[in-house]
């Protein structure tokens, strides 16, 4: 990108930008810049007086963490990509930065190209954001919506993911809901201005959402989708969770398709807002990284210090015990006269009331429910579950799933 | 908002922002500030030296223009909200900022609330812009949503829209399509690096646009929405328009709706792009111009020159005759044999080809038809509508709107 438009960016730094250094894990790999430029011993680039500016893109919490620290030491400044750094040591590195003066720039970190980093910090800064819900991980909405449009279940449309070049072969980080929980962390944290203990973010992934899910959802007037979700709680306590979610199909998010991501938010001046656009791949990364690498270039070029704006560490953070939603959750159960009375008498037990119902039959004598509860409380909604299984006339919970409007 | 979060500006800057003048048209009107900082002579506050930063908030070319003039040459920072000013007198001032090291913002003057001035400016400044669209005025998108949303005309909906406050009494800016032409104009500078003049730009507004017209595009698979787009259409040659167009209805841009704004657009790198919310009001303005206020005092506290991104003038602009795109169009016609071919054969001398059909039959032996075109040449399509016009069968051509995929 640098090369391609090269124009763009010199008429908008006045400054022309040099790669003098390209660190690399395999020297051996075949690569479209000069190998004179490459070599395997990080430490040097970032400690070479020569360099101004390190892009750190390996990605990972070590050695990225350790030369991100060194860069800083040796007075350099640091665009990253790195989503699981920033999300776990941002608050630290980014005081080191501004110690001395230094940008510390993540704009790649999160939602690819879509600039909502630097809006948050910058043109939002005035706002007290009182909710944020997004789609971070085009793998996860990728497998989601080819769910929904076809009717398949998860580990198919896994299975071809990974044949496509969409998913790893090892998923964790996608479809267990780690990439997302850096980055609503990582949103969070800028948001309510101090880091968020990832022990304490509430994260599921994908595995057990089936079609039947996304069949009974879309009867009820939802989709599912894996949302990070941060939200004020009270005086500085916020609660953060990544997990499958129902939302209303006329709701924004509902209609982001395949791999493309999205933020959503609720400032209390800006009042609803959503970007979206595509979350992953190297050219969107580039639009990001190159775009922070601009503005470091140009703070440069102006004089005065960077613009690291530095937040602090320990947010606290609510448990999901105290959630109050929806929910949406399906039972197989034994198809006799009774039943549905008897689920119903233990969910309202707990203060869990019934809002739709799915019911349909099936052979031998077995038949399959699923409920939209109203609003309740989690610990009462999963206390009255726990009465639910002890009934006769119920073989399983198959699943339950939150809800957002 | 300055007062309500005064904490968070206060974190976020590390500065205690004091309003110390303010300027007002009308010394009579009861406001909401200390009487004593209130004055109608404007040029006291932008000549005074204890002001640092002037907030240019009253909007229209003068004497809007001569006070931020006046702000700059006194060496203040200035943030405006000012669509006009800027779209008309934008590279002269942003100039004389630079020049003196000031910064000049502008995010609330496009999208309102919506952070997208600045990301332009910074996040995506590495991209290379092919087209970008937006729904830049509330107001219209309100009129045509109840419009579609109703099977109302266009006239009774404005009489609504101005009964609620929604439209203003003399509403040309927002109906005839001034207020989005001065803003796309403006993302258009910022994205081709020239401003663009006014007088270039093709500009309709959407007091054409009928009940019957949207039934058509609905049965066509389209919505109609004013946009404002811009695109390259040559080596530093761009096209800026604003008129209504049909959309597809899953294109991200057909889903938004009433008062909210949005700005799709595409780059190089990026690839689809798209920013929505609302688009006016005073707490969406106010989350603009304090996010700007903020940057303007972080810079203030890390010392160095103003961020202001100064652009040329002059830019070239191509003619829509050159527009090759596709085109909806109706005619009131005679209901007898032949007719059809006849309208089919007098697009067909200019290469105007008909992809799809719609035609009733009305009493009196009239009828109406609606097309929608292949790809054609504007210059073609306008050659062939006159064709059209001097056909026996043909009693009036009722309306024709320019299409986006």
């Amino acid at each position: 990108m640098l090369v391609d438009n090269a124009e763009e960016v010199l008429a908008k730094t006045s400054a022309r930008i040099e790669v003098v250094r390209v660190g690399v894990r395999d020297l051996q790999k075949v690569r479209s810049v000069a190998p004179g430029l490459v070599t395997d011993d990080l430490r040097s680039i970032v400690t070479d007086p020569s360099v101004d500016i390190v892009l750190e893109l390996m990605g990972g919490e070590e050695p990225a963490g350790e030369m991100v620290q060194l860069a800083l030491e040796h007075g350099k400044h640091v665009v990253t990509a790195n989503k699981e750094l920033i999300a776990k040591h941002g608050s630290r590195l980014i005081n080191l930065a501004k110690g001395s003066g230094l940008d510390l720039h993540f704009e790649a970190a999160v939602g690819g190209g879509i600039p909502v980093v630097q809006p948050l910090k910058h043109q939002l800064a005035g706002n007290d954001v009182i909710k944020m819900m997004g789609i971070l991980n085009g793998t996860t909405n990728f497998i989601l919506t080819k769910m929904e449009d076809e009717g398949a279940d998860f580990g198919e449309v896994l299975a071809e993911a990974q044949r496509l070049g969409y998913a790893e072969a090892d998923p964790t980080a996608d479809v267990d809901g780690f990439d997302t929980m850096y980055k609503i962390s990582i949103l969070a944290a800028i948001c309510f201005g101090k880091q968020i203990p990832l022990e304490d973010v509430h994260r599921e992934g994908i595995r057990d959402v089936s079609a039947a899910d996304m069949k009974y959802a879309r009867q009820f007037g939802y989709k599912i989708k894996l949302l990070g979700v941060c939200e004020e709680t009270g005086d500085d306590e916020v609660l953060v969770r990544v997990h499958p979610t129902l939302i209303p199909l006329d709701h924004q998010l509902a209609s982001v398709k395949g791999v493309y991501n999205a933020v959503w938010l609720h400032g209390d001046f800006v009042g609803d807002l959503m970007f979206s656009g595509r979350g992953a791949g190297a050219d969107p990364t580039a639009s990001a990284v190159v775009g922070d690498l601009i503005d470091v270039v140009r703070t440069m070029v102006a004089g005065g210090n960077g613009s690291a704006i530095p937040y602090g560490e320990g947010m606290s953070v609510s448990q999901m015990a105290d959630l109050e939603t929806r929910y949406y959750v399906r039972f197989e159960v034994v198809d006799q006269p009774g039943t549905l009375g008897e689920i119903a008498t233990a969910f309202s037990r707990w203060r869990v009331g019934l809002a739709q119902m799915e019911m349909i039959t099936k052979v031998g004598g077995k038949g399959e429910i699923a409920f939209m509860t109203h609003v309740c409380r989690e610990s009462d909604f999963v206390s009255a579950l726990t009465d639910v299984r002890g009934l006769s006339s119920v073989a399983k919970v198959e699943n339950w799933i939150r809800v957002e409007e």
